[in-house]
């Protein structure tokens, strides 16, 4: 297998021209609502999360070209929810990928609806994934309405909202980023073997996989918010501490919390036993996350 | 076929009791959240949207049952556009079908998250709609998240936004109505339709219906927000003028105004021909609705 890093590049910039396509363009009306929809899509994001989906196609044998609607809309749904959070009576950042946010540029309702488009664009998006002899665009719609919904990502985000300024046990944090993370970066390579006609025991195999993934990110974002500038991060940097947010760090400890990483990425890694060879890609990505700066 | 308003009192139920199966339980985890989609929900709406779903299925020969999934869904639509309308960013409304408006009651970000809940219920439950020898849960998708977008409902509400304090031209406030309010009418009578294994000829029908009674809808609204009190409407009276919102009575006056409402409802009234008999319910509603008092 190639290297990772050029895979990486080549991949984003094949998420970036589907991203463009599968957007509205700026030109049709109203104006305003597109440049913005597209102005936080195209604001320097990793692509995480289709990345993911990409890889774990891939992993079940499957056509790129048939996962990248999927692929896109979970990227479209972590963006909407980047809007939202942003918001002054949500988080209140300034900051994201490095610019401006959304209510920063084009103002507060304007961010509100924007996420809101963000949002049904989703599922204008899944609604054009090819369908398999196991799956189609009902389970597709199924997997992301549901981890979008208020018991997965936005329960996640209230979880959060309420726990601000309290101390949290780790169980309450594990909580949280079980619904705001995890399972989005599940949800994530679930759709992309569903495109490649996975069989249920392998969807089960990257449900594991992209949960222990999820919670490792999450905690090394978590270290990265205490160790690195907000140059490094393109986003406020201190920014948990500041607003008196339970994180990994502040409830383990730096070290402790960098164990748990590790960890978590090594249970996400055995889950890739089942696809051989063809899970080296998806292995790849998650050593590299546990490898970030941190 | 039997009287008009013991109909709509018994379908209102039947939608009251669905919408309370199709959303997430109060009990569920977190609750606030599942309580703040059941207050919004449940805050005593006309139902009218689901009820022109019912009446639509009923029209082209199908079974009420199996279009109570996309009649909540418009409704669950409705009401996520009604919570983020009323943010203070946006047009900053204390009232609602004469209750504290959400963000008054649990809050601005609970509001936002509120908003984004339901809107994503509403493809949670456009996805249990059972499917007919035309269409799919494919096609059930298409047809409302298009209708929820950025060039229809979210189009709409930015077009009304931009244009506040600015006198715009007849031209102008159809279109902003033609997108917040006509296209999820449209979008309503469609799907009960769908759900009926409707010909395509009728659901053609159908929109010209829908388009034109949400734009008489929209005029009606207009002229009773200068001629209610906030008691009778439930939300606040005089806002369009307080604000400086361009209105159909301000731009034509109420005579015209009146006139242009019988206009459009003779119009989708004429588009119900094809139906015969089975259109005499969509046509007791769209008359009931030119008979509201104004």
């Amino acid at each position: 297998m190639d290297d990772l890093k050029p895979w990486l590049k080549a991949t984003q910039k094949q998420v970036d021209s589907a991203l463009g396509r599968f957007l509205p363009r700026e030109s049709a009306a109203p104006k305003t609502i597109h440049k913005a929809m597209r102005y936080s899509i195209f604001a320097g994001g990793k692509r995480l999360r289709p990345i993911l989906t990409l890889a774990a196609a891939e992993a079940c044998g499957g056509e790129l070209e048939n996962a990248l609607a999927p692929a896109c809309a979970t990227e479209i749904m972590h963006t909407y929810s980047l809007v939202h959070d942003d918001l002054p009576c949500m988080d209140d950042d300034d900051l994201r990928r490095g610019r401006p946010t959304s209510h920063k540029v084009f103002g507060e309702g304007m961010a509100v609806l924007t996420g809101d488009a963000l949002l049904t664009q989703v599922f204008i998006v899944i609604a054009q994934t090819p369908e398999t002899k196991r799956y189609t665009v009902k389970d597709y719609l199924e997997e992301i309405a549901v981890t979008g919904g208020s018991k997965k990502l936005i329960g996640g985000q209230v979880l959060d909202l309420e726990g601000e300024g309290k101390e949290l046990s780790k169980r309450e944090l594990v909580k949280i980023h079980e619904n705001k993370t995890a399972a989005l970066l599940t949800c994530s390579v679930r759709l992309g073997a569903m495109t490649a006609n996975a069989t249920p025991a392998k969807l089960d195999a990257l449900t594991t996989f992209g949960y222990n993934l999820g919670l490792a990110f999450q905690v090394i974002d978590d270290i990265l918010d205490v160790t690195q500038t907000t140059e490094m991060l393109g986003k406020t940097a201190g920014k948990d501490e500041a607003v008196d947010k339970s994180t990994y760090p502040a409830i383990l400890g730096l070290e402790a919390s960098r164990k748990e990483a590790a960890r978590l990425t090594k249970k996400a890694l055995k889950s890739l036993e089942v696809f051989g060879k063809k899970g080296q890609r998806l292995e790849q990505i998650a050593r590299y996350l546990l490898e970030r700066e941190y």
